[in-house]
């Protein structure tokens, strides 16, 4: 297993880590493999979705926070509970296809982490499986 | 890796893919593995549900709409911000388990594309990994 | 594939089930592998989130009953389609990690039967895939 270690900027945010997992994978020698790409995290997840519009990912903020506000009828005390519902909805991993040394995304997708409860550190874990 | 194309109908439906899914399967040879149904788009997911009664289905797509409209306060210019936003929900791969030749679904399961943005010809990429 | 079988206790909750997950991988003396942890269900997932403040799955709980209400516009008939689009939202499986004879949790995560149309008799599907 290895670690990726990403530094948040806001509360919430989506960021584009598509870059940091290739370039994991070419230092790591993988070739043919599935990739699960792993938030040990309980208000941080990881999501699949357009890169090309950064309006896109900031609809998908806008639209979260709608569905679920910061405040609300919670009991957790710590005042987070919107983040861990917005994790479970968006999930914490995703899994890729790695072909020829390259994550084999969709033309316009990219890997996000998915914060909604930064600015933190984050650790994002990555385990390669092999292909059948 | 393996590519599955669908058309899809409607602008927003699931379809089961099931069949198609055994019959890969069946032709691949693959005995026992995971298999990662992965959707390469932005604006349509995978997901696991009933395939028993068309009406799950169809409930499923209908309170999508109402949760995340197609009309709203988003920013993306292509106007489709409310199919990337239910593929974020959704998600836009699932994993299953392949014992002798056949998926292990759950009695009512069956497997879908979530089609949010159609109609359009779509692909759902395949790859088995080998189980323990 | 291994099952576990779990018995619910309410109409909608969420059951730590780590502790049952880290048993089954003793006894069966997996070291290096990932883990689908597979619900074969059609109203009850899995899901990672806190399992230190019970607060925190009351409140997913509570909130996708406001998002998702029982009662509704819904075809179905057998009158649980917010149990099936809470199923779609939260997932049917969760990935995770194992390394030297424990799954990979981070600090606060715990990995929830997430019971959305109990009580009942259900079933987890356990399937290990080799690490590269």
């Amino acid at each position: 297993m290895d670690v990726l270690n990403i530094r948040t900027n806001k509360r919430e945010e989506l960021i584009d880590i598509t870059e940091l997992v290739n370039n994991y994978i070419h230092k790591s020698g993988l070739h043919n493999c599935i990739l699960l790409i792993y938030s040990p995290h309980t208000t941080c997840g990881v999501t699949i979705n357009e890169h090309a519009d950064p309006d896109v990912k900031n609809d998908i903020i806008r639209k979260l926070k709608e569905l679920v506000p910061l405040n609300g009828d919670y009991a957790h005390i710590e005042g987070n509970s919107d983040a861990h519902i917005k994790t479970g909805l968006i999930g914490n991993s995703a899994m890729v296809i790695v072909e020829n040394d390259t994550v084999k995304l969709g033309r316009w997708q990219g890997i996000f982490l998915a914060e909604f409860d930064g600015p933190r550190e984050r650790k994002i874990y990555l385990q390669a499986v092999k292909s059948v």
